[in-house]
């Protein structure tokens, strides 16, 4: 047993208050498949966040559900979807877009990010019907190793996205986190703005589970019910995503559970960095990878819960510590003067 | 709004009993993506209360889900599944099964079960590679209009389905109803020894939500859990699901709830005959479906949620009254005032 | 070896003028892919034969791909295709439509056609998103059991798909038999008018293997040649395939060798009805099922190839015999001089 | 219209005496569907050249078709393969693997071949159910940039596979060009030995079209033949590229035409290299890709056909200059005439 794990976000169940609403409601009689009044009142409360009175919201249990229903939903059968080499859908949903049908391009990158670029000379090189046809674009934000993207960012890749007839979404499994991270300038109305479709974490900001979909695109919002019926993932109790986030987008609450990982992330940082330390990359949101000695390494696992996220070179590896809404400070606190003993 | 909703058995959240474990383990750190002690300790319930030491236990958000995963997971690309024309897969689950490249037979029937011979003729009628070679056997139970499957039933369609190389698929999303059923000589331990993998359901038997997956059958277990990623069935929070199956499974807790729901049905039917009205199908279990004049069925409408299910001649239709855990008597003995009412 | 076979119409390879083109083409250099000048021309024949100058024509390999190709590019995720029981797609393809992801339905028939009414109450049945959405109607002309329709019976089903929104497809693996008829009233400028996609089949009407693929609807033309890329389709030398219809439609070739296989087949018919046998359909083209005693049977089989369609009754059964553009009188003579000597 | 094309060697038809055993048999009666005499005598003569007299052997009209069959066959549905950038499968097939619902991985390559490290390196970096399960290995040869595998590399390849519980998979659309490279060590029978399934091209050897897949590997045999009618691939005629194959290994007409087409670039690559330019990569076999300068190839597309395949600097580009069995000295010298002309 581990004295705390910085494995994941998604160590523990739900924010108290989350679990305070499921109960509160427990008893009402709903309408299944999120029919019910739960799942309006928190579609109604996303729309006024994200200042997009015309997006159609949906809710599903996890995101690579929420990846391979939204992004089949854009493609036609030879369609292909465009991502980073360390994108979520390419490594770590074993094949799920693949499964429905459709390639997955590999982009080059150093921060996780992806660039105007990149996306148009790939584009360009598909000329004809022997290759895929690209349509979508796939980014997170944040990244699947912490960075996030600028307002500016949003809207270079939102421009090449429109000059060439491709989709953007974003994968926002941890939206909160990059939305309130300090050096963030994007807004959900930002997004409504410039994204095609994405979805809004709730999983790994403190909910016991659910992603809430988003749709501004009109075209995109058309039987998207039936491709989550197909897929599995129109629940029976559909109001238990509901309630969730009805109890996230109420007041602050999403964002405040947000820059709680924040805060624990930088604390933890700063304390890493004042030890001597660097990263592998410049994370201002609730995962950071510290890159230490091997033996360091092992002699940290001894109490603590965390991956090896990448070697770095013959004698030193960066691992990935992530906090969440229910890190204390003392569990930050207590890493750093281990860390502290273990590097004297 | 209603005065009841007999519409589904899952208009409510969950028993208290399954809230309080959730609210109970809620702060304890756990692994994610169902490796957390508390999906260990239900499986180990599970295969206990199955008499199945060696099977697999998996959990999952629901039985669209559930189906697709586990029928895909038996089917080369040419195989297909057997059902009944009301079976859930062939009816309800917007192609999901052929979403994952299967074709689903579909044989007629009157009371929602299959027959051995029907099996055998399906499977004598595909003789060669211009047809899909049959491979599975999907049934229910309790069926989609409420009926059960005996021992001797699942005898002998498992001696068919063993006798030609199909693999014998059990739904169970509302298993707990079909083996509570006053009329069920099966148990768990049955089922492991005659089906190849089914499903415990959890949804409709008073679980916020959850499926729990069993797998008897050694060849199909391998890499089961590849399956489940790929189909966005793996749930970060797994724990979610287990904390349930492990108060469901603790004691009785999860037949008790099912009995419960089967008593009330079983008054609302007796009360219902009492009236002089007759039914459907005949249904030992949570869902019934009792034949009324049109007229009257709009009049029930004005206070009472139900399914108008099917017609059954020029003035009568069959309606669907389903009962749940959180059924009261006074519910039921409401209805049956206002439909003694409304017949005088 | 039996005398002669009556097994299909694919039995030999090409007609001879079919032949000779290949022959005198084959040293000339052509572009790949089916952007040659064979291709070419035999697509602006098939545009001038239809009467649907602005149409696209494709050529594919053989009718299950045809099939797969067509239907599934009209098709979302969640679409389905409604069928017949009898129907190729649904019997004889290994389930080659589901294995691209679609359910299709299976209506009742008789004589291997479908009703407009059967159509709309297929899709009135079909509600909401916990069932697929039917998108496309299958037909094919002339039926799997020689059967087929008239303009009548194509402009209902055209009025009540475009009613529905449906796409009506014909599959026109034997269009030759079935238009050059003697009770059709069809023309290919009718089909061209009144249905979505179709096939004009090649390799049951002399090719040595061919189908041409005829799109007079404008929105399913876009991007094809990606449809068929990803399947296989496209064929490097595809000039083999546009030679043929070339020389099949450079004068009238084509319903030529239909209007042949047809005359032998009417012949044949008359003959066994002539001894005093029956029919399982009443067809008018190439393919003609008469009902014989099994030990006829028996002793037929000695001589001729045929397959055995449908056992009856106890002691029947139908056969189905077909004749091609190759049969020639005696080898129709020969059967039924075999038949009436064993029926003495 | 150009004085030659060199832009691949599929723009004439058939070699000769491929046609002429078309004609000849032409009017046999044969059984459909590749049951019939002449595909029988093929796959005797394929498994006696390869010495592999328990191997399958079944014909497909195309390379993209065999491809997409024969690697969906070896894989469940989270199986991958595993290709190398510039592999067909990867860049130039439109997401055909991808639409039989797996993911292809691409390795880097300067060459067009893969190593045996990169393989092992890839599967240690698949580590659980979040990613893929790596399966299949594919490889071409020759490979798309011309060059070829020695008999050394493919043991290396194989070993690493089997090691690895991989099958490996080789699409021989050049196998011909590949096998009587002057370079090449390797047979027939050491592709039977080493290899689990490929496949001989016959489309861009002198076949009207076809390709033969050969099937050593005895697991990966069963019910092989409902693949292919599924993905549209079991011709009606199949006698049409049985009889194709019959002629090419009748006696070594196969591998005469191959050493045709090496001769034909090895005369064209000596004669640009004594001008002075160099190659992108140094292909053995009917491929070759000579580097010229951009105004150069300007001039040269005026008379000749021929790809233009990547840039290699500012001011230079390489291109593709494809032989055939139909290729003539003239036509060589004709280029290189040409050539000289205007490089002096």
């Amino acid at each position: 047993m581990h004295t705390y794990s910085f494995f994941n976000d998604y160590s523990e169940g739900a924010h108290p208050r989350i679990l305070d609403v499921l109960v509160r409601t427990n008893l009402d009689q709903e309408d299944g498949y999120g029919n019910d009044t739960l799942c309006a009142r928190a579609a109604g409360l996303i729309r006024k966040a994200a200042g997009a009175p015309d997006a159609d919201v949906h809710f599903v249990s996890g995101g690579t559900q929420a990846n391979l229903i939204c992004l089949n939903s854009m493609l036609r059968s030879y369609d292909s979807v465009i991502a980073v080499e360390s994108g979520h859908i390419y490594v770590h949903e074993t094949g799920a877009i693949e499964a429905t049908g459709h390639k997955v391009h590999a982009l080059p990158t150093k921060d996780g990010t992806i660039m105007p670029e990149q996306v148009q000379a790939l584009v360009d090189a598909h000329t004809d019907e022997h290759m895929v046809h690209p349509r979508a674009l796939f980014i997170s934000n944040s990244t699947e190793v912490g960075t996030i993207y600028r307002k500016a960012d949003l809207e270079a890749l939102s421009a090449v996205c429109r000059r060439n007839g491709l989709y953007l979404y974003l994968d926002g499994a941890r939206l909160g986190s990059a939305l309130t991270s300090r050096e963030s300038d994007v807004t959900l109305a930002d997004l409504a703005r410039l994204v095609d479709m994405f979805y809004i974490g709730g999983t790994k900001n403190g909910a016991l589970l659910g992603e809430a979909i988003v749709i501004p695109r009109p075209e995109l919002k058309e039987n998207f019910r039936f491709h989550m019926k197909q897929r599995g993932a129109l629940l029976a109790k559909g109001r238990l995503i509901g309630a969730q986030f009805a109890a996230f987008f109420e007041d602050d609450l999403y964002f405040d559970l947000a820059r709680r990982a924040n805060a624990m992330a930088e604390r933890l940082a700063r304390g890493v960095a004042a030890l001597g330390f660097g990263f592998l990359t410049q994370s201002p949101t609730n995962q950071i990878f510290p890159i230490f000695p091997d033996p360091l390494i092992a002699e940290l696992r001894k109490s603590y819960g965390f991956h090896v996220w990448s070697r770095t070179d013959a004698a030193h590896s960066a691992i990935r510590l992530v906090t969440s809404w229910a890190t204390k400070e003392e569990n930050v606190d207590g890493f750093l003067t281990t860390l502290s003993a273990l590097t004297k």
